[in-house]
């Protein structure tokens, strides 16, 4: 319901009218259904989500990272739209205009597409009363106005943690080492992750080395490079030098690296493996020296000593010059955090999982606001996707999700002795509820089934006359209707039905809600 | 950080370049400012708003009812909005116009300003499959384009749980009992506030007695019965009757009652006070016997039964004929939570704190859709309210919100020392952060000073060489700067510094922080 002490007065006449449903008979009736990209989630998803945000969350404030949220929108200028476009004031996001205010005005408003434009916007607006280096983590929606694909929504929460103010790398090793233990204590087995590193300075030293200068060539390389999975060593090869013609005969214009600089890329995204004092060993050799790819290394080389610090070794955080996912983006290190499992698609083939989350160091995202540049690192994931790499690698947050015990209505003059159990059952926190609709016996049952409830209560005139209680254990039922359970043995343990004194309804519910294998 | 790897593609190139920052050095700096009528909110507020979500979810689980989060968008005529008016789309709601579809026509969208109208299309679309009775709970920000005041937010959080598919008066018996135990797992004292219930149908059948018929004239009797608090009962006998002058000489034009059906009206409103059967036997003397006030009594009287079986006693569930707030939108029980304690406002005056949130009987709202009438019921609450309303019943959920633990960096070339110190105390599961910025020691004690730290861990040159730390109580030394604690023995046992061995950090550490008083 609305809360209607608060702000119910708010509401224009057309919207309480519109509460009260308030239509003449011969009204045309709408369709009952969700925006186009956005999705209704169920107890099931939420559950998973809601235990990994605050798992995650409890572990960023171990780290000393404090919570923020900001509101939903923020003002068009500073999300850094050209706003408003007259023929598509949306593109890329959702945008309005404000109503006038006092100036006369109306504003330009969008809904936020990420959470680091409105930290930027916060941290600017707050940067002199701030403690400085300022940490802060957030989850919520964001939004993007994409045309709706199938698996691709227009809303989804992601989860943010960002330092601003501070360039010591070890910033960035405290961010990777909090991003692998906030993976971790949402249930990703040890082991089954790793953040992938690599520093946007050291192929900046790279291409200075190699003789690339234009920022078009340099975009060129690094897609080149972003094709490695896909393509292997030779394919890039083409694409870092004259071009590649792929299999349906279209050709794609190369970077137009000289042979010896393309093969200095190529050893330099080869670097990989091993110790992270091997892979910075490496690096070194295939650099060269130039001034930004040793302030790289040394970079790296103190995010190494950090890690090791705080315990964190290769096989969580590693060097991977192959990483160049968000290279344009960001100033320096970069971070991806991978999946590591083989799982299958919808046709059963092996794929890798992949990214479950990303982020690094930018530098020059306040500097919008202020006119000063102000060093930033950060580590974002999207929690529906972190919820299906926690399924494929085993962990199914949401697979323990039962319904509450069903008290079944067989007398309606009993209704406050229905009450009364469900009362009893909850104090003793056991989720129940009385069935509170209008059918019979069969269809309370099927109504239980459907809610997964793990007990129905049932308790008609002979239980009411005898002081007892008939249990039936719905759990057994579905596991054996599944075939999943067939153990005689475990059978016996747990007959489907049972009738116990009216005294020890309590005790008898938990021990068959307990008893759950 | 933006999240990378599942949708970072899908930004549009201005977009894109926007999140770099890469505006060229003479572009105008936009102003770093939050919308109007939108706030920050910082780790304190949001650590009592999600106590208070968290205890309030759990309690609504036990009661059965299960987690559904709805998009922030509806279709605009789902929501039941007349949109687009061409000048002012906007009022009420934050409306915009999507993209043109396959169907070619752009659809209006708006934020949804409740979670009652989501939860309507949402049984509504999906009634076939849901289980029924439909029992959910739903928590989230909710938008209202009004002209933003102080104190008066254009978003908010709000927690509703509702019964869809219900007509029986346990279901409201139950929403109430569930919203009494939910106020007091966020932290409400027992009996500081108590659940006002009263029927429409009493009030109905009281105006047929009293021979009212008009719309128009139902309303002016509601509203005039609403002013009871501020002008008694004497005031609103000139209300009901011809009209009131009041003290500025403004006329207010009356109901237009006789004088007997106004005392009638007058009557039923004070029938409350006492055990709830009491009101009940009063009720039915002041209405006279037409079908629906009857019907209204045995609702009430149903609703009685099933919370006596609830261990629902008056003091936290009252049958109150004077609530009238909501009485226009609800069609048969309504509910209103209210704080008993005085408070004070900002001026030092005795106020009543007053309602915390409120629902009733809806029965109408899907029927916009599907065109049966679904019966339903449900309570809500403001979040930010609530936590109001605990603060003021001193339950300042964020009393005890302190900082991380600061590890000082006395000695660059130690970061990696200083970042395994902090790891160990994270370990141990006390927060802890190593300072990350280029400042002093002075600086950086305030610093850790601003961020509410319990413990400043420092360690030079000194301490590295004897293998020891050096441990400040930041706690005590803001206690004592307070002046709140000058308990001479408390100081003893807690000196401002002490030194111990570096292998008795965790502990010792431990001890400080556990000692707050």
């Amino acid at each position: 319901m609305s809360d209607l002490p608060s702000q119910e007065a708010s509401l224009s006449p057309d919207a309480a009218a519109a509460k009260r449903g308030g239509m003449t008979a011969d009204a045309p009736r709408p369709e009952a259904r969700s925006p186009r990209g956005f999705v209704d989630r169920r107890a099931r998803d939420l559950a998973a989500e809601r235990k990994i945000l605050a798992a995650v969350a409890q572990v960023y404030e171990l780290y000393g990272f404090e919570a923020l949220d900001t509101g939903a929108f923020e003002y068009a200028d500073a999300l850094g739209k050209f706003l408003p476009d007259a023929d598509r004031p949306n593109a890329g996001v959702f945008a309005l205009q404000d109503d006038a205010d006092s100036d006369g005005n109306g504003q330009w408003m969008a809904l936020r597409y990420d959470l680091t434009a409105p930290l930027a916007r916060f941290a600017a607006q707050n940067w002199e009363t701030l403690p400085k280096p300022f940490r802060r983590y957030a989850f919520g929606p964001v939004w993007r106005n994409d045309k709706p694909r199938p698996g691709r929504y227009r809303e989804y929460v992601q989860c943010d943690a960002d330092t601003v103010g501070s360039a010591r790398p070890e910033a960035d090793a405290e961010i990777i080492a909090m991003a692998v233990a906030g993976l971790e204590a949402a249930g990703l087995p040890a082991g089954s992750a790793v953040v992938k590193i690599n520093n946007r300075k050291l192929l900046n030293g790279l291409m200075t080395a190699a003789g690339v200068t234009s920022e078009g060539q340099k975009l060129a390389v690094l897609r080149a490079v972003d094709k490695l999975d896909r393509l292997g060593p030779d394919g890039v090869r083409f694409l870092l030098g004259d071009g590649r013609k792929d299999e349906s005969g279209d050709f794609t214009k190369g970077a137009g690296l000289t042979a010896s600089a393309a093969e200095r890329v190529l050893a330099f995204t080869q670097a990989g493996g091993g110790g992270r004092g091997d892979v910075l060993a490496r690096l070194a050799d295939v650099i060269g020296g130039s001034a930004e790819g040793d302030e790289g290394l040394a970079e790296l080389a103190a995010i190494d000593a950090a890690l090791n610090g705080l315990g964190v070794g290769v096989e969580r955080a590693a060097f991977d010059p192959s990483v160049v996912r968000g290279l344009e983006y960001y100033t320096g290190a970069v971070f991806e955090a991978e999946l590591l499992l083989q799982t299958t698609d919808e046709k059963g083939n092996g794929v890798r999982f992949g990214s479950i989350g990303g982020g690094g160091r930018y530098d020059d995202l306040v500097a919008r606001f202020t006119g000063e540049r102000t060093p930033a690192a950060g580590f974002s994931f999207g929690v529906t996707r972190l919820a299906a790499a926690l399924k494929a690698a085993g962990r199914d947050l949401a697979a323990d999700a039962r319904g509450p015990v069903v008290v079944l209505v067989l007398d309606q003059t009993r209704m406050a002795d229905y009450m009364a159990v469900a009362g009893e059952l909850r104090a003793a926190g056991i989720a129940a509820e009385v069935y509170l609709g209008t059918s019979g016996m069969r269809p309370q049952m099927k109504y239980a089934d459907r809610r997964l409830s793990p007990v129905a209560v049932i308790i008609g005139g002979d239980e009411f006359a005898a002081g007892t209680v008939t249990l039936k254990d719905l759990d057994l039922g579905r596991e054996l209707a599944s075939g999943v359970t067939d153990n005689a043995a475990w059978r016996a343990e747990r007959p489907g039905q049972v009738v116990v004194p009216r005294t020890e309804l309590v005790a008898s519910v938990r021990r068959i809600v307990e008893a759950r294998p």
